[in-house]
């Protein structure tokens, strides 16, 4: 059993009374997800070499690894690109009336050249075809460091049917009733060796990523990642950007995600139950 | 049965190869839900009375009910506040090589004065307190139009139950397997009289929100709004700024999302299902 005391303790879910409607009416206590705004910050060395700070982004999130929300942030937008590029990770209080520190600082090493450009979005109309899918690929093009089309990972296809419940398995009680999104990295004997959680999709992934980061272990090429919901374009370029050639999806694909596998020799798994699945892509990577 | 090339030709889905894993692997047609960038730029005019333009978001989204999802948007996020604000809809051409015109321009009225500032997203920082989750909501508070507080409109509890099937029924079969997230008007009888769908659930209800917009039937005092998958705090403030009293979700609410239920007068239920459900505020608006 989950130690529910300890898990409110730090935050990740609180407790509300609600009322229980249909056969059983009744009031009981019950505990839902914490949501809480993060915000990222950056410290930099300017043109001139003087330190500088820039507030980067404010994302609703479950309180726990911040750190590696904010480096997995920064890593998957194009900021920020190897760990030697990074000296220092820190919450920055004081806290807020509730006790959560909603601050993280991200210190960058002097002669780190900050492109903050890329944060403008401007990023996917910056094709000549204007605002399209093509273009938002051609944009994704630029951040791709790991040609994944080359890359070899393959894994059995019987193993992969276990891989939702394996993370679900990492999950605590409580998470396993479906209040917070959860990605698994997993390996291709189909061991999940990594798994964060997050009421938001993006944000679980965010924390996988800058989990490795801060591990040195990036690139992912020999690995998969597993997300709970649906697989959308920006959580492949995510994992394209950490140079991840698998992932698999418990829920639907989207057409750009779809498109965005192809391209950058990916493949992509949907609708992962025990007994079945559908690849949409670089289907020879699952044997 | 629905008519899938109907469907296609309206490019909200798209069809590819798939592997089909599994006991019975096979290649097969497959099609899944467009995704593809949606820009909304703004026209106005500005402080001298000359007409300007400013691109102000551009969002993934499935394609139809562009128009709807522009004005709910900048609706939503405080840009547009009555009908009257808004002169022209209309799409932006060229369409892109895929056919697709992604562009979606907003015209204002001359002397309606525009608060770009609000699309900084500063307010989450706003509050004396820094960045946390009671200052999100103060942020919220001033974006409020309609005290909730006090709206009698309430449903019984019987009703509630059948609302999720309902909502399926309105969508395409492709869209019944869970390709797009829906968003559902619903009214104390327990009839969905408009729903939409999109690929991100906050455009589903930009759309849904818009709708009601366009045919200046705003504020939604008499409503509820039933949302496909999880409550967050964005969907919650996107009910609460359209004056929506009742919010009903599939899945689990998060605790921003229950404290700015509680704090502006909201009925929040979550876990809905046919024989149960959870109401984590104003409970006293479920019979």
């Amino acid at each position: 059993m989950v130690d529910l005391k300890a898990v409110i303790a730090r935050q990740s879910v609180r407790q509300f009374k609600v009322r229980r409607g249909g056969d059983d009416a009744s009031l009981e206590d019950d505990v839902v997800a914490t949501e809480e705004p993060l915000e990222i910050r950056l410290g930099y060395a300017d043109a001139k070499g003087r330190r500088a700070e820039r507030s980067i982004s404010i994302t609703m999130r479950t309180p726990g690894n911040d750190e590696e929300l904010a480096v997995g942030f920064l890593y998957t937008e194009g900021i920020v690109r190897r760990r030697e590029d990074v000296t220092v990770v820190r919450p920055c209080g004081p806290p807020a009336p509730n006790g959560l520190i909603n601050v993280i600082r991200v210190e960058l090493a002097d002669g780190v050249a900050v492109e903050l450009d890329r944060l403008e979005r401007h990023f996917y109309t910056s094709s000549s075809c204007g605002v399209c899918g093509k273009a938002s690929l051609d944009a994704v093009a630029v951040q791709g460091r790991f040609d994944l089309h080359p890359v070899a990972t393959a894994i059995a296809g019987s193993i992969l049917g276990d891989l939702p419940g394996k993370l679900v398995a990492e999950q605590s009680v409580f998470e396993q009733t479906g209040g917070l999104h959860a990605s698994g990295l997993f390996d291709m004997q189909g061991r999940i060796v990594a798994a964060r959680e997050d009421v938001g999709r993006h944000n679980a992934l965010d924390k996988l990523i800058g989990s490795r980061f801060m591990q040195n272990a990036l690139p992912l090429t020999e690995f998969g990642i597993l997300v709970s919901g649906r697989a959308s374009f920006e959580l492949m370029q995510k994992a394209m950007v950490a140079g991840c050639p698998i992932v698999a999806a418990v829920g639907a694909p989207s057409s750009l995600a779809v498109e965005l596998a192809e391209e950058f020799g990916m493949t992509l798994i949907g609708f992962l139950q025990q007994d079945r699945f559908n690849v949409y892509s670089r289907a020879d990577r699952v044997r």
